[in-house]
């Protein structure tokens, strides 16, 4: 069975999608051409629009239209306080845990050389550019704890201890309103090791 | 955490796909802004490209560029068989299943009365031309198992009955590879009534 040749293109191009393979490209290309119609051109108008128009924060390489993201450009955020996250999605979660006030720097991915990322794709002169300005105290490396994570943590402590700023690293441990009997090892390990005084 | 406005007219506009919540809205247009940017610019082109092309066959209303899709227009297919599928995601599953050699019709839906779908919407008219034209010898009604695919199947049989057309419906019952001990007792009623002489 062989789609019209723009059906074909259409199916393939929302391929690229994270986490859409065949079947689902063939029933988001139809919702999309039936039902779906007007979405369907808002969708194509904000793609086009997005990629128009959105680039990086000058500072913090997050993704915004402006000069500086919202965040930068916000003088009641603490300055003294960078946390280090991974991704653009990464500052959403810890924007939502309402417990940080201070300001990010977003690496957009993690020290990974089989795949040609070092210290240059990942902005790290722009962060030392940054920790050179002299109001970071603290640099809060929230990187996921996986081997690359903790790889680009390490690295950039060292980036931090070199210029005399501390570095610290969040909590690993058993998340909360977790069960311990379902906790992996490695986890468990972690929340050992981190044990603190009561 | 308020998104630029370019990025959240993007995640809405994603959100409008079958299956897509605001999470992995949100992870798809960070992919599409950050590393899927050629991908987002073919999207974007081939969205565009498909809404302004691709519209319904004129005899069996599946989507395609053409006056007629590439199924209607093939010489070598049996026009005494028509079988009728709710969706042209249900072609492309019986084409695949290399079982069947005529034509088909495509509902672009179901009944609905609740929903305001009722025959006209579903092409009921220009099937009647269809069956008009004499060349049906059997209309294979292939609609899904469910209530709405039922009751769609019961009047399009009437419409058939009408012209003295043969009406068949696909077999119900358990799935080739399937265990007995995990099928439901509804699709066991139905491989039961229909059994067949050895």
């Amino acid at each position: 069975m062989k789609f019209s040749p723009a059906l074909t293109r259409l199916i393939e191009a929302l391929r690229t999608l994270p986490g859409v393979g065949p079947k689902t490209a063939q029933r988001m290309a139809f919702h999309l051409l039936q039902e779906g119609r007007p979405g369907a051109h808002s969708l194509a108008q904000a793609l086009g629009g997005a990629l128009a128009a959105v680039r990086r924060c000058r500072r913090c390489r997050m993704l915004t239209e402006e000069e500086l993201c919202s965040l930068c450009a916000a003088p009641q955020r603490d300055a003294s306080l960078l946390c280090v996250v991974e991704s653009p999605a990464d500052v959403v979660a810890v924007e939502q845990s309402g417990s940080y006030r201070g300001l990010y720097f977003v690496l957009m991915g993690h020290l990974s050389p089989l795949d040609g990322i070092g210290p240059e794709q990942l902005g790290a002169r722009e962060l030392e550019g940054l920790l050179a300005e002299g109001s970071v105290q603290e640099l809060i490396l929230a990187t996921n704890p996986t081997v690359e994570g903790e790889a680009t943590a390490h690295f950039l402590s060292e980036l931090a201890r070199r210029r005399g700023i501390r570095a610290s690293r969040i909590a690993h441990g058993v998340p909360m309103g977790g069960e311990l009997e379902y906790v992996d090892g490695g986890t468990l390990a972690h929340a050992l090791a981190g044990r603190q005084a009561l």
